[in-house]
C-alpha cells in the first residue's frame, strides 16, 4: 500500500481536496464510444498531470507530463490557456498492408499551457476507443526559439504488477531476446552479463525500449509505444519497481546531457498507450498507424510489396564472405575459422537469379558486391563502403542484363557499418547508380558503433537519417529495407517505400548464436511489429548449423512447418526466402507455400493470440478471394480446433495444410512436414496440431 | 634546481648509468649543415625519447614519445628494430605564395619499433636547418587493425622558463586575444572569465595552442607546430608551469575518452619544432610546409590569387543583415538592436560589382544570399541553409549576367552554422549550382556549436571533413576560404585551392568587441600564420564604429596606415578589401595602395621583426620587378631606419610612401595618411616612423 500513498494523494488533489484553481483545470477526453478516456490537469504548482481510463478502470494512473530543457522550465508552474475539443472520423487506404483500408476515429483535446513568459506548450491527446496517444507541440513564438531537452518527464503510472514482455533499453540494439515477468521484477542486468550483441549499449538497468507489451491481472493487455518518431531521442521507459511506474528516457546525443535539440516550432512524436481486453486486440491495433501522417508520396504506382532471394543466409552459415578476400563472415564476426569464398561473384549471383525467376520470386538480395568490406567490422572506421564501385568479380553490367532476362531485379545492399555521414555524402551517387542499373529496392545496415562517434542507433541524430534515407529513396522511387536502425513507429504510412526494417533479433542469431527461443515470433507481433514491419527473413528449410560445419552446434529454434506459418504471422510486404536455393530445391513440395504466400492483404483475422504462447492468423490476399492461415506456438506443443468462419459463405475452397509431420520437434526432429489437402467452406473446422517451436500453414484457395 | 631533477636523472640514465640495452637505442640524426640535430633513445623499460640540439644547445630536452591506446601499448616495452637514415634535397614550386620556389633539405631517420608480438611503429624524424619534424607511422599489420588513441604521450621539455605567445586551448575557437609571458605563468582562467568567443570551449586551464612561440633567454626562437593534420585530434599543449614541459593534447571526439580512431595503415600528422637564431627566422621558416605532401591538383591553371570585396562588412557595424526578415546581423549577435536592412539584395550587390568592376577586384563575396539565415545562429540546428537557393530578393541570374559583363565573379558563401553533416548531403549540389552561376570561389563558415553533436571544430571528424571540402571543391575547379575551422597546418602546398582559413581572430572582432589590441598582428605571423593564410580581411578606412551608430564605442586598434601595410605583412593569396565602398571612394588616394598591392609573389624578405612588436616585410610582385614593404608596429611609435638593399643593382623605383601622418594614433587619431613619392635605387634607406599601433606601406615600381 506504501508504495501507491503519494498517487492516492494526488489523486485526492485533484478530487476533493483540490484548491479551486486545480480543479478547474481538469479535463476529461472520452473516445468516440467512451470505451478510452483521458483525463489532464495541472495540481496546484502548475505541474501536469494526466490519467487513462479503460472499459471503466483505470489503466495508466495519474502520471506526469513535462520535460526539463536547459532554456525554459516546461515542467512547472503552467497556467491552462486554452482546452479545444475536436472529432474526427476518416478512412484511409494504406498502399500495402495487413487490411484494405483503416478507419481512424478519435476526439482529440488541445490543453494549451502557458508560462508566466505567456509562451506556450500544448498538449495533444487523442482517444480511440483501442487506446490513447498524446504529444508536446510547441508553436513559433519569438520567446522560445530552441529547447534543449535533458530529460523527459512523462510517465506511465501502472495500476499492478503486470507481467510484461520486455528488451533492455539498449541505446545502440534491438536485437536482444525478450523477457517475461512482473514490473516489478525488470531488471537488464542479465543483458549486460550475457553481452550478446557485438553493438550494445545498456546504460540504466531499469530501462527497457518501447513497445512493451502488458497483461494486468484482469486479461487487459496494456502496451506502452510511440509513434512517429522524428528529431527526438527515442523513447525508452525507466522502470520504478516499486511504484510499477515507468518514466520516460530518451537515448541522448553524443553531448549525454542532451537528449534533443530543436527550434521552434515542433512537436514531439505521439506517446501511445494501446489498450485492449486481450492480446488479439493489440494485434489488430491500428494506433500507432494512426498517429502517423498520410503518405507524403504522390505516385505510388512504383512501390511494389514483394518476396525476394538473396546471397546473404550463406555469410551467416559460413559457405560464403561478403568480402572479395574472403575473411569476413558470421564465422570471423563469432570468432571463428573462416572457410567461404567471396560470395557475391556474377557465376554465384546468376544461380540465384535463375532461381528467382524460375520460382517467381521478385528480387535477388546480393550482399558483399560493393568494395569496402575487408574494413567494415568492428573498427569504427570513417570511411568504408564506396556505394557505386562494385568488386571485379562482381559483373553489374552482366548481371542487370542477366536479371532483367528473367524477369527479376537485383536488390541493392548499402551497408554503412554505421559511418553514416560517409553514407549521406555518397547518397545521391549511390542512388543515381541503383536506378542506372534497374535496381528500385535496397536494403540499409547499420552494423557497429555511430559515426558521429558518441551518436546512438536509438538517438535524435539517427533517427534523423533514417527518415532522411525514406525520403531520399522515395525521391529516387527506390523502396527501402533497413536493418539496424531504431525500431519503426508507423512512418509507413507516411514513408511506404519504407517496406520494412530489422530492428530486433532476427533469424539469423539462429545461425551462429544461442537463437531465438520459441517464443520469440510469438512475442515480436506484440512488441516490435506494433511499429512497423519487420524483415525477419523465415524460410530456414535446414534448421541444423552443422549440415554446414560438424564444429556448428546452431540450430533454427522452430520446426519447418512454424518457418511457413512465419509468412503470415509476422507481416511483412518484403518477405525472403532465407534459405540456399539448393535446399529449397530439395524440398519443392513444402517450398510451394512459400511460392503462393502473398505479401499483401485484404483483410486480416486474428484467430487467437496468447502473448509469448501462441498466435493464429488468417489473412485475405490482396484483390483475391484467397485465404492464408499461419498457426504457431512456442515451446509448447499444442492443439486448435479453428472454424473457418472467416471464409465468405457460398464459396468452397481448396485447403492445403502444411502441418507439423510425426515426431516434429523445433530441437528433436525440425523436418518433419505433413501436407494434406482439403475441401473446405465457411464453418467448417481445421484441426491444427502444432509441434513443441511448431506451426501449420494453410493456403486456402478458392475454387 | 628541484624541477630538473627527474631529467637529470634521465639524462644520466641515457648516458654514464645507461645499460647496454638502452644506450645501444641511442641514435643522432643531424641535419645536412649540422645547425639541428635530434638524438633518440629508448629507456631501459622500453620507452622512446627524443631530444633536439640547435646551434650546439639543447632546444628541447629529453622529452617521452608514445601513445595510449585501447588497444595497444604504444609507449613502452619497445625494441629497436630497425633504424634507417637517408637525405632529401629537391626544390619545388608553390603554385602560389610568398617566394618562387622553396629548398627542402632534410636528413630524415626511420626509428622503427616493434613490441614482444612483433607488431611495428615507426617514428620518422627529419632535421633540417631550421628546426625538426617527426611523425609516427603505423604500417599495415595484420596484428593491429584498429588503434583507438586515447592520448598522445608526446612532450616538449623545455630548458627555460621562456617568454611565450599563446592562445588557450579552446576546442572550438582559435579567435582568441594572444597572451605574451612565460611558461611558468601560463594558465587560461582570464579567457574562461571573459567568455569572449560566443562558441569557446576551454577546459584544461594550462592547455594552448599550436602553433605557440617561444623566445629563449639568449634570443633563440622555438615554435611548436603542427604540420599536415588529417585523420586526428588537433595537437594542443598542456602545459606543466614547474617542469616548463609542454605534452600534447589531442582534442577529443564526441566520445571524450576517445582522441582519435584509426585503421591501419594510418600515420599521425607531423609534430614540428620551427627554430630561429631570431625572430625573422621564423617567419621565413618554411618546415611546415616542407612537411606536407606535394600538391595533388593535375592542373592548377585555374587557381588565381586575388583581392575581393563584398557584402560582409555592412553586417558588423550594423547596416545590413544576413537574412531576408532584418534580424540577424552582429549587432543582434553581441545582444544589440538590429536597424540594417537585408544586404545581398540584387541593387546592393551591383553596387560591389560596379565596385570590384571599376577598381580592378577580382571578386565580390555576397553573404547573406541563400535561405536559411534566420535560424542559423545559436540554435544548434540540424538542418538550416539551402545552398541552392537565394533569398526572393538576390536576383541570381541578373546578378551573375551583370558580373560578367563587368569582370568580376561572385565569390560564394556557405555558412553552415555547423550543422556539417547538413552541408555534406548537400555538397554535390551546392557545386554544381556554384559552377552553374559562373562561380569559382567560395568562403565557407563554421558558426556555433558543431553538429554532429559532440564533435568540436579542432576534432578529427571536423579535421577530416575541412580535408574533404579542399578536395571536393578542388574536383569542381573551386577555391576554398575556410572560416571557423581548425588553424591550418600546411595543407595549402597539397590543396592549393584552399588558399585561406580565417581560424584566428580577425578583423571583425574591432567592429564589434574589445577588438584585436596594437600588437596582435604582430602575433600572428609568428604563430597561427606559421600554418597557413590568413584572411584577416584588412583595408579598414572608417575605424570608429560611432560614425554608424552613436551608441558604438568600437575602434579598430590600427591606423589606416597600418591597415593597407598589412596587405603585405599579413600574407594571403586572397585579400579583401574589407570596407564599404563609400569608404574607400571618400579617400582614393589612400585606397590607391590596395589597388596596386599584389596578392602573389617571387620574393620576400623579412626586414625586421620582433615577435609582439613590429614586422617589416618587402616582397617582390610575382613576375615583375615591382616590391611593396610594408611595417607595423604594436602600440609603441617606432622608427626604423631601411636600407633598399633587397632592390636590384641598377634599376630605378618610384617609391610610393603611404606613412603615418602627423600626430597619428590608432586610438586618438587613426586617420591621417601622409602619401609622399620619391626615386629610390639599392642601398638607399627609407626613414620609416610608425605612429603608435601604426603602419607604413610603400609601393616600389620600377621606373
Amino acid at each position: 500500500m506504501k508504495k501507491y500513498a503519494s498517487y492516492l494523494l494526488l489523486l485526492l488533489f485533484f478530487t476533493a481536496h483540490a484548491t479551486l484553481s486545480a480543479q478547474k483545470t481538469l479535463r476529461t477526453l472520452a473516445s468516440p464510444n467512451k470505451q478510452t478516456a483521458v483525463t489532464v490537469g495541472l495540481n496546484k504548482t502548475g505541474e501536469p498531470f494526466y490519467k487513462i481510463t479503460y472499459r471503466g478502470k483505470t489503466a495508466v494512473d495519474w502520471s506526469r507530463l513535462g520535460f526539463n530543457t536547459k532554456e525554459y522550465n516546461l515542467h512547472s508552474g503552467f497556467k491552462l490557456a486554452a482546452t479545444k475539443i475536436t472529432t474526427h472520423d476518416e478512412t484511409w487506404k494504406p498502399v500495402w498492408g495487413e487490411v484494405a483500408q483503416i478507419r481512424d476515429h478519435y476526439n482529440e483535446l488541445a490543453y494549451t499551457l502557458s508560462d508566466e513568459t505567456g509562451c506556450t506548450m500544448i498538449i495533444r491527446f487523442r482517444a480511440y476507443e483501442e487506446g490513447a496517444g498524446f504529444r508536446y507541440e510547441f508553436p513559433l513564438q519569438d520567446c522560445k526559439t530552441k529547447v534543449t531537452v535533458t530529460d523527459e518527464l512523462t510517465e506511465f503510472q501502472m495500476t499492478g504488477d503486470h507481467t510484461a514482455w520486455w528488451i533492455p533499453g539498449d541505446y545502440d540494439s534491438n536485437e536482444h531476446v525478450y523477457t517475461t515477468g512482473k514490473i516489478s521484477a525488470i531488471d537488464c542486468a542479465w543483458y549486460n552479463r550475457e553481452h550478446a550483441i557485438s553493438t550494445q549499449h545498456i546504460v540504466k538497468m531499469k530501462n527497457v525500449q518501447t513497445p512493451i507489451t502488458m497483461k494486468t491481472a484482469d486479461g487487459t493487455h496494456i502496451a506502452l509505444a510511440e509513434a512517429a518518431l522524428a528529431d527526438f531521442g527515442a523513447l525508452h521507459l525507466e522502470t520504478d519497481n516499486n511504484a510499477l511506474k515507468f518514466k520516460a528516457s530518451l537515448i541522448p546525443s553524443a553531448d549525454s546531457t542532451v537528449k534533443s535539440v530543436n527550434t521552434m516550432p515542433f512537436h514531439s512524436p505521439w506517446r501511445a498507450v494501446l489498450l485492449s481486453k486481450d492480446a488479439a486486440g493489440i494485434l489488430e491495433s491500428k494506433l500507432i498507424l494512426n498517429l502517423n501522417e498520410p503518405c507524403k508520396i504522390e505516385d505510388v504506382s512504383w512501390i511494389k510489396p514483394q518476396k525476394y532471394v538473396g546471397v546473404w543466409w550463406e555469410m551467416h552459415v559460413g559457405l560464403a564472405t561478403w568480402d572479395l578476400e574472403a575473411t569476413q563472415d558470421m564465422m570471423a564476426a563469432t570468432g571463428r575459422e573462416v572457410k567461404g569464398r567471396h560470395g557475391a561473384n556474377t557465376e554465384n549471383v546468376k544461380r540465384y537469379i535463375d532461381f528467382a525467376g524460375k520460382y517467381g520470386f521478385d528480387g535477388v538480395l546480393v550482399e558483399g558486391w560493393n568494395i569496402g568490406w575487408k574494413d567494415w567490422f568492428g573498427k569504427w572506421k570513417d570511411e568504408v563502403f564506396d556505394f557505386a564501385k562494385p568488386y571485379p568479380d562482381f559483373d553489374i553490367d552482366e548481371l542487370t542484363r542477366y536479371a532483367r532476362e528473367k524477369g527479376v531485379r537485383i536488390i541493392a545492399h548499402h551497408e554503412t557499418s554505421s559511418a553514416v555521414p560517409s553514407y549521406e555524402r555518397q547518397m545521391d551517387a549511390a542512388y543515381a547508380f541503383m536506378n542506372k542499373y534497374n535496381q528500385n529496392a535496397v536494403k540499409t545496415g547499420y552494423v557497429g558503433k555511430i559515426i558521429p562517434r558518441g551518436e546512438w542507433h536509438d538517438g535524435q541524430w539517427m533517427n534523423n537519417h533514417y527518415l532522411r534515407v525514406a525520403e531520399r529513396t522515395a525521391k529516387n522511387r527506390i523502396m527501402v529495407d533497413m536493418h539496424e536502425p531504431v525500431r519503426p513507429s508507423g512512418w509507413h504510412r507516411t514513408w511506404p517505400n519504407w517496406m520494412a526494417c530489422e530492428a530486433a533479433r532476427g533469424q539469423e542469431f539462429n545461425a551462429w548464436s544461442t537463437g531465438n527461443p520459441p517464443e520469440h515470433e510469438c512475442i515480436l507481433p506484440f512488441t516490435r511489429i506494433l511499429g512497423g514491419p519487420m524483415d525477419y527473413t523465415p524460410g530456414i528449410f535446414e534448421t541444423r548449423m552443422n549440415t554446414y560445419d560438424p564444429k556448428k552446434t546452431e540450430v533454427v529454434h522452430t520446426t519447418v512447418a512454424k518457418q511457413l506459418a512465419l509468412y503470415v504471422t509476422l507481416y511483412s510486404p518484403l518477405q525472403m526466402a532465407a534459405d540456399l536455393p539448393e535446399n529449397y530445391e530439395k524440398r519443392l513440395d513444402v517450398f510451394q507455400f512459400i511460392r503462393d504466400v502473398p505479401v499483401d492483404w485484404d483483410d486480416t483475422r486474428i484467430l487467437n493470440a496468447a502473448v509469448g504462447d501462441y498466435i493464429t492468423i488468417a489473412r485475405r490476399q490482396k484483390g483475391a478471394q484467397n485465404w492464408f492461415l499461419g498457426s504457431i506456438t512456442d515451446e509448447n506443443p499444442r492443439n486448435f480446433s479453428m472454424k473457418l468462419d472467416f471464409l465468405p459463405a457460398g464459396k468452397t475452397y481448396e485447403a492445403t495444410i502444411y502441418a507439423d509431420g510425426p515426431g516434429a520437434h523445433w530441437k528433436e526432429n525440425p523436418y518433419p512436414v505433413n501436407i494434406s489437402k482439403r475441401t473446405v467452406r465457411k464453418g467448417d473446422v481445421l484441426e491444427i496440431q502444432l509441434a513443441a517451436g511448431g506451426g501449420c500453414a494453410v493456403s486456402l484457395v478458392v475454387k
